[in-house]
């Protein structure tokens, strides 16, 4: 099984595809959004005015398919699988997105809460989606807009047991690029989210007796937006198939 | 003497200047920058790109002279003391933009050491330069460039006594918003700084024996930017005079 972060990148350069969590642990995983230059500035306005749901690790230059985050990536080929998005409609969900690529892209990393998965697991949280993809829902809650950029924060779930709530706290809290803190434990009804077994995106988590919802602001919030405000085009990462750099995240005991 | 940041803010709004080291203790203070929102993406990329020196506490909207950081405020007229530059040159020095205030502003407000100045004497470290301005160096390092936006880096220099750098470590690092952790202890010939008692922003601060020169990033690293790269306007406020936000900062026990 590969390990490292090049590794699992060369695999999805040769056309392995499939979710990320879980995979190349201590290593970084990203969201990704390119958007046409014209649209830049208010994404990354509105990441700044967002900053759980969008934690900025780079923003590329006009054109460039490289990253600082993994020198030798290809952003355009390495990552399992895309969505590429035209006026906010999903046209095409690809592999490689080398042939839709446009030389006006600028293309936004921002943090994942995988990157904090190894730290949860280590610390003795059960994992309740085995080999399956975390569960994401779009809350009533909207974010601070930017621009013509706007739209609903999404959030994703992990149910914890409940003598293990403050720890995943504590571990979360200190991974400010990976969304850190839960932004609501509990109640899913106050997020505006009818029914836990039918995520938005992903697959649904067992939940045990004794288990809490928790739920941390999550980057797929960018492909919300990109519904909500319809650039003419768009490309993402698909849900829950991240970018994974070469970016170690320092373990610390909490 | 005035306590809050508002009563401190409306001093100035009536002609009242002066550094704001010191005023209204745990409110926090910030930054200015206003530049055409031709120059907007470019500013704010590279405060991305430079967040030690630069953390962003809002961006307004194009022309608004107004922030959420503290709701009665006027950008133009509440901070004690502004620069106006064009094409890179320091053309005036007033205490009201009033008159200068574009349309196509753009004015972004960016975290300040003096936020934790009171964190650190109410830790027992004493105030080495009472009744002036804190010292502030450009460095021999290069800040990494956004677009047409570049510069050096500029840090402010406060002296520790050395049973005390732990202290001053713990408590800064704790603040990422006001620059966070020191970016340089000692040898001030490291930073390309010559002589310490010649800084090149605010005045020179009483070293005493035992002391070591401590080196937090500066948000001037931000009017250095507007030297370098030369935008055709841009107001900035004067070294040592911030604005000071309705923002309580947390204190915590470390």
């Amino acid at each position: 099984m590969p390990e490292t972060a090049a590794e699992v990148r060369a695999g999805f350069r040769s056309g392995v595809s499939g979710p990320t969590s879980g995979l190349a642990p201590g290593f970084r995983q990203a969201n990704l959004l390119v958007v046409p230059a014209d649209w830049a500035y208010d994404v990354l306005l509105f990441t700044h005015r967002n900053p759980d749901p969008c934690p900025v690790l780079d923003v590329t230059d006009t054109g460039s398919r490289h990253t600082p985050l993994a020198h030798d990536a290809d952003l355009r080929t390495d990552l399992p699988l895309y969505r590429v998005w035209r006026d906010g409609r999903l046209v095409d969900e690809p592999t490689d997105i080398t042939d839709v690529w446009r030389e006006d892209s600028v293309t936004f990393l921002t943090g994942c809460s995988f990157t904090f998965d190894s730290a949860l697991t280590s610390a003795g949280l059960p994992w309740r989606y085995p080999g399956r993809n975390v569960a994401m829902y779009v809350t009533n809650r909207e974010c601070r807009p930017a621009g013509r950029f706007h739209g609903p924060l999404v959030v994703s779930m992990r149910p914890v047991p409940s003598a293990l709530i403050g720890t995943a706290f504590r571990i979360t809290t200190l991974m400010p690029t990976s969304h850190g803190a839960p932004i609501h434990l509990g109640d899913p009804g106050e997020l505006g989210i009818r029914d836990l077994s039918k995520p938005d995106f992903g697959d649904a988590a067992d939940i045990q007796p004794g288990d809490l919802p928790m739920f941390w602001a999550c980057g797929v919030t960018l492909q919300a937006a990109v519904v909500a405000s319809r650039p003419p085009f768009a490309i993402t990462h698909a849900p829950g198939h991240m970018f994974i750099t070469d970016v170690r995240e320092p373990q610390v005991a909490v």
